[in-house]
């Protein structure tokens, strides 16, 4: 894996947030995924979509083709995902995602992920094994406050250390204690999809 | 039609942009129509969709219900719609729509809408003069430059002066010469709807 490095970050640099759309838990069915581009913590630049399937195994060659496929693409410098999980437990090997577009990936969640819970969880489904590697394969965990020295928010980091993971997340966390392309992605994919 | 008078706008007035996504034109089909609610110019606050019928007559109704269904409705100002005409001829009656909803209505247009034309493209489909009693009923236009001296838009309005109108166009234009409401509505419906 190689590792871009960092030296200082612009304020507008192009950052792509992704979330997932509403769905009900275990029905096999396709789940919207939104990635949209923003500069910096400011600007929504672009927005794109593609579909995954509930508990599938297909989020993370969805999203690479999403953003490679995007005229955004050349410009985009960090993935940043609402967490490593979509759509269920359809997981998102942020390694093989950082190898297949090139660009550093960035998972951020609000809560601690409990690796224990989700080995439990991950039993009752297809093929758990494959997923727990994918798990696993998000490596350490970073716990990094932005805007509220208090609210402690949790990433994994491929393709990118943690210390300069942190650095983009501080200065695109404008509005909330998330960057803001992962709270717009939020909004926009749970305002489109219909249960 | 009562008009809401607006003193001193706030910052931070929450308006809804509104606009359609793609559709291939003439073929009867449901196309994606979205709102966002922004915080004056620079924070999306959330974001509602719905659907409406290629040159049908329900884009009022549709767009009334979704804004009076939203949980942002209460604290909604302004309606801001990118032009009157949605997927097709689907045409909005502006002071109709402020009638169901109790809010003031802007139509924003980068071309200055030719009448002549419209009337004639009207002629070709099904109840146009029910189609074009609603473009008359946009009444007035204005013609107004928001961040660049030399790039003029157009506006209709329904419930609200003109010159008000102006003053939350202007002040909601932030990062081009439309609200960024409208800006980021079509970023929003053409990136998730698909051909």
């Amino acid at each position: 894996m190689t590792r871009k490095s960092f030296g200082v970050i612009k304020p507008e640099i192009r950052v792509l947030g992704v979330d997932d759309g509403v769905f009900i838990p275990h029905v096999e069915s396709l789940v919207l995924l939104v990635g949209v581009v923003f500069r910096g913590g400011y600007w929504l630049d672009g927005v794109m979509h593609t579909e995954i399937l509930v508990d599938g195994f297909d989020a993370a060659d969805k999203i690479s083709s999403m953003v490679m496929a995007s005229p955004h693409y050349e410009q985009l410098r960090v993935i940043m995902l609402n967490g490593i999980t979509f759509a269920g437990f359809n997981v998102v090997d942020i390694k093989a995602l950082n190898a297949a577009t090139g660009l550093p990936v960035v998972a951020v969640t609000r809560e601690k992920p409990d690796l224990q819970l989700i080995h439990r969880a991950l039993k009752h489904l297809s093929r758990s094994e494959e997923r727990w590697k994918a798990v696993l394969n998000a490596g350490e965990i970073a716990e990094v406050s932005t805007r509220n020295e208090s609210e402690k928010i949790y990433l994994h980091a491929a393709g990118i250390s943690l210390v300069d993971a942190e650095k983009i997340v501080r200065l695109t966390s404008t509005r909330s204690n998330i960057p803001e392309a992962l709270r717009v992605a939020h909004l926009v994919a749970s305002g489109i999809s219909d249960l």
